[in-house]
């Protein structure tokens, strides 16, 4: 018989993900099993906190993923918003809401999934919840991390004449959702496999972001969860800024080109308006180009000038404009994911 | 035409939240707007986390609560488990998952509920995150508190000999919900309206568990959640420890009195089983009790003893025996609430 949530009771389970789960760790004084979790503080420091969200059927469609990539990813894209604000993974939390029916095989798949996200990023299990939802699975993700007090990157730092900068390829995550929505789970092992693991287990860029903040390189700084049509947007509002992109800089894989050129649409707009690649945008200023370069090596990721900060923002201004390689302004259709 | 949160969007509701519940705190740089919330870490003390989510349908139903009812309750519960650890709140982070057509004053109302119970027990509203489900409201609640670092109570320093302890009064929201679940709204206005807003306003134990801690008095502590029954026997486990508890030295309301009597059933055996109370269990040593007395007064609470740890824990050992007024043992039959 198959062991289910329900079979096991809620004490049990809890003891069996404490027992597997909890890592001896300096600054973690207490894991799982009390009522909150201890850790220590480290003087002058500043401490960063985010809470995310998956809930299956919106976030996550459970045929088109495993219990460990989708622990995986829920980690990821927690620690994602850490490395966006120049921070160091510390600590997470989670709370998982599921039907009593789950079997126990899919929590401790999904535990070992954002364990070994956790090892790989430096966080580790601090404590969670469980609860019952029926119908869905639903994972809530809080990460902890850090920071010099005086290094943490903002979204509102962003100045008119900056260089605008992305980490890695973008348009993967949406390329990789559309595979999966033509070809199921099979998509995982077919020709956009690349872009299908980018989608499932998104790979915060920790390094990229520390060693930005602490070189004092970036000027503003944020992931992109929602599509850099609406992610740009949102930090030029939070600065105070207008900026152009040049849709033909924006770094796309060849997998990319080729889904463009057999479906007929333009690569660089798919990438502006796909959601979910969890890469980093910056700005920064264009005398600091040659150490974003050097950060870059450093932190083994390729970096991209993608546009610039064009001035001061306002009533009537432009905002965010995408133009194409004869400088001519193109209108993006569907800009990014929103969530009502 | 009301307003719902699929017609204002997510940016609107975010950037509407982050100006209506955003408050100055020498603690918090950065709240709502970012990618992650900064705060100050205080050197040498511990920072305690905790996260909790309630379930529209499973932790609670719409139509026998009000969404600021609903506010209070969900960081409630969360600064609870601060309480318990003998901390002072310091912030919390928000995840709301809702349906689209959810009314905007729905949130609005859950929101200033949150808020007023920050500022009822000191802690601020440091970030969130929103996301769409079909169906159903989900609130999932991460509250930080901090305390000195060596003055946190844990579930497992209770020690035979030790005495039992609680705060306030059992049972009270367990009451509460069976009035609920007999007269619906009606109810928060009823003969029993003093259980129904334990167990729609559950008021975390702050002040005596922080006094309790800091003065070094309480060996075990924890808050009851689940109802006494299982509470208690997880404290236990955690310590090694046995435990007997008088049935009829459990602090029970006037109400509850009047309630069991009309219904034939024992007041403090549905206390011991009900739970929700999220008052504080703590053992301390019998030396002790004058101090804890003196901390109840300060605290302005009833601190009530109700038993005793009465020997090591092991295999085939008792665990905790619930003796009524002539010291024979009484078997819960339901012994709280468990989550699957």
């Amino acid at each position: 018989m198959t062991k289910t949530i329900h079979s096991i009771g809620e004490d049990a389970l809890v003891a069996s993900l404490a027992r597997g789960y909890s890592r001896p760790n300096a600054r973690l004084i207490k894991g799982m099993g009390d009522d909150a979790s201890v850790t220590i503080q480290a003087a002058g420091r500043a401490l960063l906190a985010t809470t995310d969200v998956l809930i299956e059927g919106i976030h996550f469609i459970k045929a088109h993923t495993t219990p460990y990539l989708l622990g995986r990813k829920a980690l990821g894209v927690s620690l994602s918003d850490i490395a966006a604000m120049g921070g160091r993974p510390l600590f997470h939390l989670v709370s998982i809401a599921m039907p009593p029916e789950t079997p126990k095989a899919f929590v401790n798949g999904l535990y070992k999934g954002m364990d070994a996200a956790g090892q790989d990023y430096g966080s580790c299990l601090a404590g969670g919840n469980t609860a019952r939802l029926p119908g869905r699975v639903m994972v809530s993700t809080t990460a902890f991390g850090e920071a010099a007090a005086g290094r943490v990157i903002y979204r509102n730092g962003a100045r008119p004449g900056d260089v605008i900068y992305v980490t890695g390829l973008l348009g993967q995550s949406a390329l990789g959702m559309e595979a999966l929505k033509t070809s199921g789970a099979a998509a995982i092992r077919g020709r956009f496999k690349e872009a299908v693991k980018r989608h499932l287990d998104p790979a915060p860029r920790i390094a990229a972001g520390a060693t930005l903040a602490s070189g004092g390189l970036a000027t503003a700084m944020m992931d992109l969860s929602d599509g850099l049509g609406i992610d740009l947007r949102r930090m030029c509002e939070a600065s105070g800024v207008t900026a152009e992109v040049e849709l033909e800089k924006i770094p796309v894989s060849a997998a990319l080109r080729r889904y463009a050129r057999d479906n007929r649409v333009s690569a660089s707009v798919f990438a502006a308006s796909g959601g979910e690649d969890y890469e980093l945008l910056f700005t920064s200023p264009p005398g600091r180009a040659k150490a974003v370069a050097t950060a870059a090596k450093r932190a083994k990721i390729t970096i991209t000038p993608i546009g610039r900060v064009t001035g001061k923002g306002g009533k009537g201004r432009p905002g965010v404009v995408f133009v194409n390689a004869d400088g001519r302004a193109v209108r993006l259709k569907k800009a990014g994911f929103q969530h009502f």
